[in-house]
């Protein structure tokens, strides 16, 4: 579609501006039918968005999105309609707003729960500089389960400042949102609206406006209109019910279905789902083992444990977008005997930093953490690639850090965890191959292909396991050779293994930032050794979208990188 | 002091316990003056603590201690009065709840706002285990702040089970209690308590019951029996108010200062504080640069910031016990054109890894954090040792570590810091020494002695760098050599300087884990280069309370080590 002006859209009659929302909502669809994306969350959004372009002047105004990924109607709004057939595709736009991309976007998200602190900070700059625009927060009920929300709430007073939240309540948070606060909005969505809610709001310093029709354009303009008059005074919380996948059948019918939606790409017929595996094993695994207890949070058929919440209900918690409790609560849970896996992607695991090493590893407490979406993850960008899990759990005492070379080996690694008595991490991408089920010993790492080459290449993970062999092929066709093994526990590292080997030159490859990864393990291993170490991972950036085979070549790891590498020593002889 | 047992206390009277609780507190004020520890909390929590074991029956019962400072009452209580003069020294009592300690100790704390999570997910278990106890979480108002807390209540319905919470309310945390919570915490202490806080805390699932004066032992006693009454049906929440420091003027008139208390030790008299540096200069800076802002979370005093917040109290935030709000708030406020400086403990920051990576660092913006308490710590223990922010930070993109040698070049940092464009961690002790002011440029180390010698010393950090020089003067003494170079930056390297040098030997010494840190980013840069390379650092392990030199000895860094490491090179030749 075209680019819409700011007056276009300030002087347009609210059916045409009703006109516009089909346009847009077309537009959206079609678009992520080929992109992929977030399409129930934008569908429903769009009639909110335009009403807030219409009664706000951006980018004077300032409007930061909740984890981001509803603000499609925004970016087709401010001048980026004519790229957004590009929408996470490599170089084009991103799914997320991007301070970077446009002036429209004033703070980058991606995880749950900043928006509040960050239009907090942005309007106390502008009292502190004297400037004169609104800041909004668009955020959704399933963030406003995440404790940083209260953590914002409570600072409102202190900072004496003013903003703008629109609570953008679906009743999702790519699962339904769960808990006391979801209760708590969903009471005031009743006819006769408790005062006392009301009155909590007030408390922390904010005036409550309720409840509108989110998908009726006229009352949201006229209910954003009366908040920015209310503006003037206070800080406003405007709480808007609006349905996910609006307008489209299938998307209201199946908001968590469409979610997000993966676009047309070459998927190999042969790759199935980690979390399919994950699912399956723990179901298995909890019929003769009363002590397994599963944790999410929000993230239940994503993570595939659907089927482990439908059997087991009372051993299934979806806590809500609450990295940091659910960790918690699995410690807590381990340390009076249960056995607790905490299945998470590994970006939103971050979250938990301090209460791993602390709840967790420093009680020395067996939980195993199931880490999903590791490595580059592609479309959703810098907020979303697994890239960091090794260096942020390498260091931590106690934890094991396991790498499954395919499916077979997660099931492996699962069947192993049930009696380890210690923290424990598995981390593994999205998508792979079944493979066999070995038996899985702590530590140890597996040859796959052995020979008498001065070459051993080390590699984590099916990508690179995979990218590895394709090398060793190519090199075989050439009458050189190497040694593969699948390093399948970056700690402990098989130090037995690696004390053995005789290899002058040792190659490592991970889907992992290079800094703290397994390279840097390795090289910790051999320091003084002699051996020459060459390492591929990702160089020291931040991987914004595209796809995952060209960014990982672009940010450090490639078959012909690799290749080039071991040919280049076989040059020196 | 004697260990009481249970059925002492069970059978006691009332005006009996009056003169235990005088005991306690001899006890506690005696130990803390020698050992050091948190006074002030502990002494105020005497009475509540003291009811709580009148009235349930512990270790069959459980009780969690947010941050767990204030469990003094409790270990006397519980079979450790006699160890009590050991409290917080090397191979003593530890001064937080330890699980490795007594089996009264059910869950380790030390960072706040974990104890509504880990008394819920033990509550759980023993409803699976289909077991008979209560969980009690016992929480003060600083840590209600947190959004951990928020996390927990919201799930409090979704797990389905009873624990009671005991908010110990004494209007402190650290700082004095700030915020919207706060403010709703002290609504509730008027005399007509409003019903809709009552109806709030009920949403989420709980029996509020308050308000009770904690310091009255009878009172309490009796709170806490209706309160093990009520627990049969519904979680609770014991709203108590307490005064910290009460049974001792000086703590009650000053409790910010007798929160932490150092107790005897060899102080150096020539040391200084790096925090009061800190304050002095972000001072003298704002005096010209209307940009920067000051932001802390609940620690204004320790963190050195005490005459900013009054010189500048428009452009100072403590925003309480919530280091993920204050990242994001400094995020967006350098979004927005300031210049804000995070000051925070070492420890603690590890709250806010998530939001360090994404907002700080994804969006590349100015923010300054200043980590005080880095390195080992000392008699806090595990949860307070700051030996893994090098590691956490080290492999973040965008993001400079420094780490100044003494105060004089924290202070040219904070200088430098002005105008570099970007986020940038400084990293520091509590103490050390003045020394003079250099100028400093981004990711220069600095040569403190040049020579021709074969060995040359990487040391960061004042403890390592004053280890290094002690070194270096007794194997002077001895004829041998070695370069000293001051290796002020993790990040960037001074890979020109690195480049530069022909030394066959070098080592490494930092005050951080050796995983993640220095050492490995020196030996990235020195792979395959034929050099061979030492690193001092901790090992791979939770290091305890205890005096600073000898556990860091214990854990991989001291003079003995270092100097066996270089003479061993001497003796090859």
């Amino acid at each position: 579609m075209r680019n819409i002006t700011r007056e276009e859209l300030k002087r347009a009659s609210v059916p045409q501006l009703k006109t516009l929302c089909d346009v847009l909502r077309e537009e959206i669809l079609n678009t992520v039918a080929v992109c992929g994306g977030h399409l129930s969350s934008n569908l429903g959004a769009v009639e909110l968005t335009v009403a807030l372009h219409r009664v706000f002047s951006f980018p004077q105004d300032k409007i930061v999105f909740d984890v981001g990924h509803q603000c499609y109607t925004h970016k087709l709004l401010s001048g980026r309609a004519e790229r957004f057939s590009t929408l996470r595709r490599e170089g084009g736009l991103s799914g997320f707003p991007k301070r970077t991309e446009s002036e429209y976007d004033c703070y980058d998200t991606g995880h749950a729960g900043t928006s509040l602190s960050a239009a907090l900070g942005i309007a106390k700059a502008r009292d502190l500089k004297g400037e004169n625009y609104e800041v909004i927060a668009f955020i959704g009920d399933g963030s406003f389960n995440n404790g940083l929300i209260y953590e914002a709430l409570n600072s409102l007073r202190i900072l004496n400042t003013r903003i703008l939240i629109v609570l953008n309540d679906n009743g999702m948070s790519i699962s339904p949102t769960v808990g006391g606060t979801h209760d708590i909005l969903n009471e005031m969505k009743g006819e006769a609206l408790p005062s006392e809610d009301v009155r909590l709001f007030e408390r922390y310093g904010l005036a409550y406006m309720g409840v509108y029709n989110g998908n009726d354009l006229g009352e949201t303009i006229a209910a954003l209109e009366q908040a920015k008059e209310k503006l003037r005074e206070t800080s406003v919380l405007l709480h808007v019910v609006t349905r996910k996948g609006q307008g489209h059948p299938f998307c209201e019918s199946a908001p968590l279905e469409t979610h997000g939606v993966n676009g047309e790409s070459a998927h190999d017929a042969e790759s199935a789902e980690y979390s399919a595996a994950l699912g399956e094993e723990l179901c298995s695994l909890a019929r003769t083992d009363s002590r397994i207890v599963a944790v999410t949070a929000a993230m239940t058929d994503s993570l595939g444990l659907r089927r482990f919440f439908d059997e087991y209900p009372a051993r299934a918690f979806d806590v809500g977008i609450c990295e940091e409790h659910a960790s918690v609560l699995c410690a807590s849970l381990a340390s009076a005997g249960m056995k607790p896996y905490y299945a998470i992607y590994s970006t939103f695991l971050q979250r938990a930093f301090d209460e791993i090493v602390h709840d967790v590893c420093g009680q020395n407490l067996p939980v195993t953490f199931c880490i999903d979406r590791a490595g580059i993850t592609g479309r959703d960008g810098e907020t979303h690639q697994g890239v960091f899990d090794l260096s942020y759990l390498s260091f931590i005492p106690n934890l094991a850090v396991a790498i499954p070379k395919d499916i077979g080996e997660l099931r492996a690694m699962l069947r192993m965890s049930v009696d380890y008595p210690a923290p424990l991490a598995i981390r593994y991408p999205r998508e792979g191959h079944e493979g066999v089920i070995p038996t899985i010993e702590i530590g140890k790492f597996e040859i796959l292909h052995s020979t008498t080459s001065d070459i051993i290449v080390l590699a984590a993970g099916e990508r690179c396991i995979s990218l590895a062999e394709k090398v060793r092929l190519r090199l075989s066709a050439q009458g050189k050779d190497l040694t593969l093994v699948n390093a399948r526990f970056l700690k402990p590292l098989d130090e037995e293994l690696l004390a053995s080997r005789r290899e002058k030159y040792v190659l490592t490859i991970e889907d992992n930032a290079l800094c703290g990864g397994l390279g840097d393990a390795v090289s910790r291993f051999y320091r003084n050794s002699g051996k020459e170490i060459y390492c591929f991972g990702y160089d020291d950036a931040f991987i914004p979208h595209g796809d995952v085979c060209s960014l990982a070549a672009e940010h450090g790891v490639s078959e012909e990188k690799i290749l080039a590498a071991i040919e280049a020593l076989y040059a020196r002889g």
